[in-house]
Order: C-alpha cells, then sequence, then structure tokens
C-alpha cells in the first residue's frame, strides 16, 4: 500500500474527523506581544479531546483500516497521549481496542485511557516493556497495530491543525511545532508548505533527545542515546524513517530547548496563559521565550500540543520554575547555637517581606564549630531582585550564606 | 442619570466591546458527560483579555463617559480582576487610569496592572486602605471613580457574556455563574432571560461569604460577617442594591460551595480541562461537580470567569486537593528508637508502590516513650482507595498511626 502524504490527503483527513476531533481555538496573546515585537497566537491542542493532537491521526488511521481489519480491533502501547487517542478514537468507530501501558503510568492517564472504552492491559516498569507485551498480544490476537506517527494516516491526521490554523489565521507567517516522532511536525508542514512554501516552519525539541535535529543536520536518520526529560511525550530516540523524510522536505529549521526552558514555559503559560500544557506540549513557546526564534514584526503562531500532565509533575515544573525566577529561594545559614539567634534571622526575613515557606535547623554537620548550628530556610520572594535584596540584607548581617 | 439595564444596553455594549474584548471559547467536556449525565459547556472567560471578564465591564464603562469625563482620566481600586480591566480598558480608548492596589497585591497582579498601561499606586495592607487611598486622590485629581460591579454599564458589559453563549449554543437549558458584587450574573441573566425566559439562570457563592444568597432569600440587602476564602475575587460582604434587585427580578436559584469544593473544581478543570481557573472562577463547575446541581439530560453552560491567582496560591489550592483526594497523605508513625525500624516503614511502603516526598523523625514529644520516636511520612498515592491501602498495611503491621 503506497499511500503519499499530501495536501489531498489531509484535506480527506479533515472530513473523516469532524465530528470527533475538535477544532480547537486559536488565541492571540497580547500580553506577550509587546515582548517579542510581533503577533503571537497559540493553537490550543491541550483542549483537543483527550488532551493532545494524538486523536487526530488516531481517528484517520483508524478511519483507513478495511472491514475486515477493524473487525480484528487495534492495538497499541503508549503511557501518554496515543493511548488516549487511540482509545477514543477505535471507541467513536465503533471499534474494539487494547492499550498495553506501562505498570508506573499516572493513575489519572490509566483511568482516562480506560474512560474511553479501551482495554488496558498494565505490563512492566517502562515503556519498552509495555511493548513487547502489545507485540506479543498482537500476534495472538491478530489486532491491527497502531504506529503512534510513522504512518501516512497518522500523519495526515495531524497535518488537519495546519488547515484549521490557515482557517483561522490566513497570513500566518511562522508555525512552531513540537517534535517527538515527528508526526505533528511532518503533517503540519505538508499541510502549510502545499498550500503556501513561503510560510516557516520550525520544529522544536528538547537539547536532552535531540533525535529529529542530528538527523536533520546529518541528512541521516539517527538514534539518540537515552535520556531523562520533562517532556516525556516527545522522548523519542530514533524518529521515523517517513517523519524525517517529511521533515527533510518541508521544515526550515529545528531548535532545541533545555529542561529549564520548558519548565519556565509552562509557568508562563499557566501564570499568563490560564493554560495547562504538558512539557511537551510546551517547546514550542519555550523557544520563543528563550529568545530562540525571531518573531520581530511577524505573525506566530504556535502549537500547544497537549496537557496531559500528572499534576504531581505540574507541581515539580512549577517549583523548578519558581525557584528558577528566583520567587522560591532555598539558603542555609550557620548561627551560633544559642537563644534568639533564629529569630534575628526569621526577623531580617520578615523585614524583606519575604516569606518563609520551611525552617529546619542541624547540629550534625561536622563542618559546624562546636557551639554552630545551622538553620535551613525556603522563602517565597517576588522575584530574583527581591530574592537578591533578602540575600544581601542576610550578608550584610554578617552571615555566611551558601545555596 | 437614569440608564436601565435591559437586552437593548447589553447589545449596545456588544457592538462597544468589539475590537478590544475578546470573543471567548465555549468548549464541550466530554470526559464530564458521563458522569452528570447530560451535556456540560465551560465558557473560558480565564481566557479573555487581562485573565477575566472584568475588561467587558470596563470597557463599556468607559466609553459611556463623557468627553470632558474621559480628559478628567479613571479611578479604581482593586487587588484583582477589576484592577486590570480599568487599566487595559483605559488604554484601549486612549484615557489615563490610576489603581490603587493594596501593597499585599501578588506582584504578577501589580505588574500585569502596569504592564497594561495603568498609574499604580501601592497602599495599605488590605482592600479597604486601597479603597480610602483611591477616594482621596479622586477628591484631588477629580477622576472617575469605577465602582467594580454595581453600574448599569459595568452590567450590561458583563451581560455580552449572555450573547455570546447563545450565538455558540442557542438551545442552552441551564447557565450557571459565579456571585462577587453580581455584576456578571445581573448582566448575564438579564441578556439570557429577555432573549429566552426558559433558561434556568444560576448563582453560585463561596460558603464563606453568601451575601447574595442571604439578601436573595431573605429579599433584603444584608452585609454578611468578614471571612477569608481561596475565591478571593468573589469576597464581597454586601451586594450592590442595583445587581441584588436585578438578581431578585432574574435569576432563578443562588447556591453555595464550600472551600474543599472549590480546591477540588480548581484541581479537575487542570486535570481534565487543561484550564487555570482562579478560586472564584471555578464555584460554578464547584456546584456541579459536587452534585449541587441537576444537569441530568440538560444542556448546561458553566461559567469560568477567570484565571488570575497567583502561582504560590495555586500551589496551596493543588496541594489541598490532593490530600483531600487522598493523593498525598500525611501521618506520624510511632516507632522504637533503634537501627532498622526506619526501614521497615519505608519498605512497607514502598512495596506499596506509594512515593515517599517527606520524612522526619523526632523524638521530641513528651507522649513518647523513653525509647521511641515519632516518624512523620508525607507520601504520594494514586487515589483514597490507594491510601487507604497503605495506611491499612501499615495498621497491620502493629504501629500506630496518627494523622
Amino acid at each position: 500500500m503506497d499511500v503519499t502524504v499530501n495536501l489531498e490527503l489531509i484535506r480527506m483527513a479533515q472530513k473523516t474527523i469532524k465530528g470527533i476531533a475538535k477544532k480547537t481555538p486559536l488565541i492571540e496573546s497580547q500580553s506577550f506581544e509587546k515582548i517579542i515585537g510581533g503577533s503571537l497566537y497559540f493553537k490550543y491542542e491541550n483542549l483537543q479531546k483527550t488532551g493532545s493532537f494524538k486523536i487526530r491521526g488516531a481517528i484517520n488511521k483508524i478511519s483507513s483500516l478495511t472491514d475486515e481489519e477493524k473487525k480484528r480491533g487495534v492495538i497499541a502501547s503508549s503511557a501518554g497521549n496515543h493511548a488516549q487517542g487511540v482509545a477514543l478514537g477505535a471507541t467513536a468507530q465503533g471499534i474494539y481496542s487494547t492499550i498495553v501501558m506501562p505498570e508506573t503510568t499516572p493513575i489519572a492517564k490509566i483511568s482516562a485511557t480506560k474512560g474511553y472504552g479501551a482495554n488496558v492491559i498494565l505490563h512492566g516498569l517502562a515503556y519498552d516493556d509495555a511493548y513487547e507485551k502489545a507485540c506479543e498480544i498482537q500476534k495472538q490476537t491478530n489486532a491491527v497495530f497502531l504506529h503512534p506517527f510513522n504512518d501516512p494516516y497518522v500523519i495526515a491526521g495531524q497535518g488537519t491543525i495546519a488547515l484549521e490554523i490557515l482557517e483561522d489565521l490566513p497570513d500566518v507567517e511562522t508555525v512552531i511545532v513540537p517534535i517527538g516522532g515527528g508526526g505533528m511536525l511532518a503533517g503540519i508542514a505538508t499541510g502549510l508548505k502545499e498550500i503556501n512554501p513561503n510560510i516557516e516552519v520550525i520544529g522544536v525539541e528538547t537539547e536532552n533527545i535531540p533525535s529529529m535535529k542530528v538527523s536533520f543536520e546529518s541528512g541521516k536518520l539517527t538514534t539518540v542515546p537515552p535520556n531523562v526529560t520533562i517532556a516525556d511525550g516527545i522522548n523519542v530516540r530514533t524518529p521515523g524513517n517517513l517523519t524525517f523524510s517529511i521533515i527533510q522536505k518541508y521544515v526550515d529549521k529545528i531548535i532545541t530547548v533545555t529542561e529549564n526552558e520548558i519548565a519556565d514555559a509552562v509557568l508562563y503559560l499557566m501564570e499568563k496563559g490560564k493554560i495547562l500544557a504538558e512539557g511537551a506540549g510546551a517547546t514550542p513557546f519555550a523557544a520563543v521565550l528563550a529568545n530562540k526564534i525571531d518573531c520581530k514584526n511577524k505573525k506566530t503562531c504556535v502549537l500547544v500540543s497537549g496537557g496531559n500532565v500528572d499534576i504531581t509533575l505540574i507541581d515539580r515544573i512549577l517549583n523548578r520554575a519558581l525557584i528558577n525566577q528566583g520567587r522560591r529561594f532555598e539558603f542555609r545559614v550557620k548561627v551560633l547555637d544559642r537563644y534568639g539567634e533564629t529569630e534575628k534571622l526569621v526577623k531580617l526575613i520578615t523585614e524583606c517581606r519575604a516569606n518563609i515557606l520551611y525552617i529546619t535547623q542541624s547540629m550534625y554537620n561536622r563542618d559546624l564549630g562546636i557551639n554552630m548550628q545551622e538553620i535551613t530556610f525556603v522563602i517565597e520572594c517576588s522575584d530574583m531582585i527581591h530574592r537578591n535584596m533578602v540575600r544581601d540584607k542576610i550578608l550584610k548581617a554578617e552571615y555566611i550564606i551558601s545555596e
């Protein structure tokens, strides 16, 4: 079966997914425009059904199956968005789905996938274990295995995002898209470039797993070493060969962002955009926020591709971003172990209008003088300037701070 | 000046605010529909410019001023959404604005208000101090004082939300709106009822400051005692007399929600809706989530009125909601003060697949036996069932737990 990913396939996909997937809102962000000196629009695929764009490709792929294949049902392995996309995509078309998820998957994602009607099997600790189990079950049941990105129908399904962007913003000049396996970027780039080759298409990866960037720049499909990232949705070590060839043809540039840049972007989207993005979904905006893309005097559209992130992880991402911004500050001070010493410091901090979140005192460090103890503070400040002001005030009072 | 709030005034307001305020998205929530047995739609005013609906009323009011009044500029006191709405509403119309905010206002709100072009003055610790200062400045400068809710143009501005809801969902059957001073509820109720009296309009207040509910049920404008709430945007102890009379005429029911119900709603909107709502903005959904409103076989629209909440408060709200759901669990266990005792407990918890967030050990409690110490754990569980499973396992191992 030789199916080519092109504008026609994407237009057909748009008809196919209509009524099951949503058209997601495209919203202008005024608060950021002054900073970048251009117009910025967010395409909120985190408000898509199942909380990510994956449902588009899943519906389109499942709909392309023959009646005989549909009867056999579909199977996929995923700890994330693909699981939920396939589950709802199958159920919406009356097809039986089996999803194998690692046992370590957050409960919220497991129950969401079950809620969309899939038969969920938990197996192993990592994605690879779940993948192997899925292959094993596939052999037994003969269900159709659904690849998360390296499939023309999946790519065309994700490409429908390009058509929606152009409906709402026909004169868009730059579109920025996250890259995991490259399915969404390949689809969107095809849609945009085959309608208007002048639109700039940029892909963004996490610095920790830059598989598409390395492949793109070397011209050779490359596997990168394993690594961790808060953008777990795009932790793909080897791009697809199909997605890679399309991206080589249509994408203008691939850039990477750091973990701290991603955390800052998640915080910014929440604080200013009132939107929950997962790490992977925030990478395009992270690139803009870190000033890695020139948006000056241009109309730029940034994909927010998903919002499926465990709340406890969000808590950690926000915490990191607050630390980065100086809004949370942990430091240790050595003091004499006697009456009144803690109060002096607490008073100093309070006079600076900083809020104390946490205090602990210890005299168990062998570097401490025999009559000394060490106090650890975590305080809340307004910003880095305020944090440094508190720090300077304590230093001026002749304490020694270690951070 | 006798201006009546009616459908015509709201229709005029819609023309006035066009191009400055946004039409916000109305999004169906499938994930919740199974639970309530009806269709549920969110109207996301947190995605409005300035992060809340307040900009609508502010633009409309400012636009109604005479040229002479406009030259004098406008003044308001607010620690929240009204500040930002007035600031941008004035700047967008080329009018000078002064906003007096309490010194305790979170830095993010101060800089947002400045960013919208207002002259921001910080004064006092509480809202009342800022209000008094604003009155003082008003007398000196003769600027026009803008009331946050008890004004026909403000009410008509907020009422434009009703027209947008009906554009996107003409057959809506119930609309649920938060109540602070009552401006938004009065405006929306007027718009809806004067178009279709069969639409049910419900207002929601926090149980901690039920000023409109008490007034509504007694038929008499009532001031309630001061109290704190995580829904600080609707902490209004005395409703407006104008808003009250409209609400008496058009609103079907007023119900209250608890602080924990609001926290749960904020978490749910973030986790499932991928949306950041402030406490006040989440009260209508809190009422639905707590099963206090019958949505069965109906089309219900829930206002999410704003998302301007300090991230550190969000952190605390999410923490509370996670505790409520059993996903964070703090408990203390008394153990013998000897080698290996901590390990036994840590092993027990780990075998239950719960994640340890925090451990501290103490031997300073006088209730402890002389050879005992007390360990405090904070652990992460999947849900209340998992939490209780961990608890039962520890109890079965003959430890005494206190929570």
